[in-house]
């Protein structure tokens, strides 16, 4: 139970962190964060969180991982409906607190015509540079299975593990600094879920691919590092 | 006593970095550091503080963070009235070298009819980007609230120990990167107090959401970590 | 063959993290992730892939860090020819990638006529910032040379090497902050050659001067190492 | 020997990295670093080279810091003289080649009647943001005294030493985002003397204050953690 809870809260906060600082601080004239900023918020939930709770419940915050770490035979397939059930439980949470507070200036509202729209995901018209779905399903594939590799790898009982948490949580600011402009990035079937629930419209029907790309993503990754990467305790 | 040095030069460094490169550096045309870099800078002074004097008083450097772990259970109650002293001190010392550097530009004068003047936190119409109230109490409670969740997890017995003023700095990091426009982020009643001191006026007034909202949300993370999170030796 | 998969997919991530970064996120109005964030994103795709595949190949991802560490006496020269195929053919393959995701977007075309196009390195009229030959030969080679020594110094046996990764990782942002403007930073043979091929034209023609530079660069390191800063068991 | 020649290459970085990154890449209109990529490249110089050559000279690359651990117990006087020495001439040498650099753009000259010409330091008229002396000395006085404290106690045999480098680099890079505006920022001696040789003209007539307000503060530093912090071995 104690590892449902620290996926719950995990996960709120890379959508409250991560979501949040794009709603409240990105495109502040002069002096806002950009997508650099966004791009540092998204990793510094996921590195702040493992420190914290990682001990806890491995640290997932995230579907993809969890389907990953299943496919790299990490993770137990019993525990796998529950994680996701936590970490989505805890985005929605999120990204209500989020909702709450956003409606707190006046002129508050959600314009579910435009791309990004309360930080949502999206492709074609919904991308916020204007990438096909070819290119946003590319995207959010590869980066994922990238994603899953360094988690992968830098967890490998033969690494550097005190270091995961920094190599994760920078992984995450480095996926976000290549590809919000293609789907605002990802990479995280919660994220995505928080966001389109209440953004409603186009990018709740886009959902699917939010889904589908990075679970792919992450189980391609977990095939490869069995097979084509990880040592045997005898090499 | 050195504890309290400690404390002292530590909130110290926390106001001049985070506070100065606010006032000094954020909003220079086409250079300056914007919200990025005032982010970038509160969460340096926690890092570097925390490996130089985290040995020696725990490296709080906040009244809400010594109330937080006295509610996890990890500070004794009568170390907190002289942390609190020590803290203040450091962060109005910090406050005062400030106002004697930044009066040596012509034409320095603080202006306290506007939101975020010589670094103050506020809301309504003291809030950098006009959020209400009710939105500022919540951000200030549920940031400060994972701030003492990440710090209660990051220096458990069970954790990866040595990261954790990594972890913990760069939680303040991510925290300004979402609410500077919100309240000018405070998540720490001294860093509020020391900054509302010198601009007085409307900021002065307000100063009880950045003592009540942060010192809330810290005790009702020890809580949740005490009940939720920890694990016990036996788990 | 383990150690060449590593490479392979290492170099891949450089190339699609370092150079997707610059061609999709850079040049944004307004958001954009500039010089800083491209930085950040080249830093990053060593780092996490040090911690990742690191214990499996060393974590070159490079032909001039091969080189280096054969003439500091820590690769062997038989290695040398394999790791140099995997790491270029990793680049190759991220290229494409890129071509694709590039290509879904309405009005995509390279113009090899102008300075870093397809995130290509070049100089004189293809320096970003228009500097001379002398300018780019002269940079790349300081910058692959200290890259090396940072490389040698903070994995050798004497040093604190669980961070190597960190700090090789965030030597390479930091030789991007330099550089960009000066030849678009290689320091990386495998990288110029990808975004070169793709582009032709003046890139290709000025590739030899991105892999003489840096290689000669990480000669010159391994020599200096060795002989001025190395220190003996005895010492 | 091997001590000097690490203290000359660390110092050379410090001077080629920080202020190349502020020569060539920070003014460049839209994608350019401004003064938060070049703190992270001061910064990152001195994180980086501490991992790579900390382990043969003690990593100073900078006479303040040099007297600041005199100060404090850990240096030896007969060291002093010879590691400034090294510091300088790297410093010197590292402005040589980015002079030589820099002169491959057509149009190059240093205009030294404008603040901050060749990344030079200075007070009044040639503070970049017009700040008074007494400003210039208090900034420079304050800030290398804290880098001293953060050197002291991030590598006192009680801290947690390994991540010396990490906050030590990131205080310079902190110290950067604060005081740009006001000294152009030196906290280094050797630093401000290289590009002032350089500049010559007023920069180099202000050069007193960059010398006498950096080692003042460092020596301070010393005295506060031997008497103030520092914990016996019995406490």
């Amino acid at each position: 139970m104690k590892k449902l809870f620290a996926e719950f809260f995990g996960t709120y906060w890379l959508v409250f962190g991560g979501c949040g600082s794009a709603l409240f601080a990105a495109g502040i004239p002069e002096l806002g964060i950009g997508f650099t900023g966004v791009s540092l918020a998204f990793g510094l939930t996921v590195l702040t969180m493992a420190y914290a709770v990682g001990h806890i419940s491995g640290g997932h915050f995230n579907p993809a991982v969890s389907f990953g770490l299943w496919a790299g035979g990490r993770f137990d397939i019993k525990d796998l409906i529950p994680y996701v059930i936590a970490q989505c439980s805890g985005a929605i949470t999120a990204a209500a607190t989020l909702f709450f507070i956003a409606s707190g200036k006046a002129g508050f509202a959600i314009d579910n015509t435009k791309a990004g729209a309360f930080a949502s995901n999206g492709y074609g018209s919904f991308s916020p540079d204007g990438f096909s779905m070819a290119s946003a399903f590319t995207v959010e594939f590869v980066l994922t299975m990238f994603f899953l590799l360094i988690i992968l790898g830098a967890t490998d009982k033969l690494a550097n593990g005190k270091f995961a948490g920094v190599a994760i949580g920078l992984a995450l600011t480095l996926i976000h600094l290549i590809s919000i402009p293609i789907t605002n990035t990802s990479v995280n079937p919660a994220r995505s879920t928080s966001q389109a629930l209440f953004t409603q419209g186009e990018p709740l029907l886009q959902l699917w691919l939010f889904w589908l790309a990075p679970i792919l993503g992450a189980i391609v990754a977990g095939i490869i590092y069995k097979n084509l990467l990880q040592k045997n305790d005898s090499e």
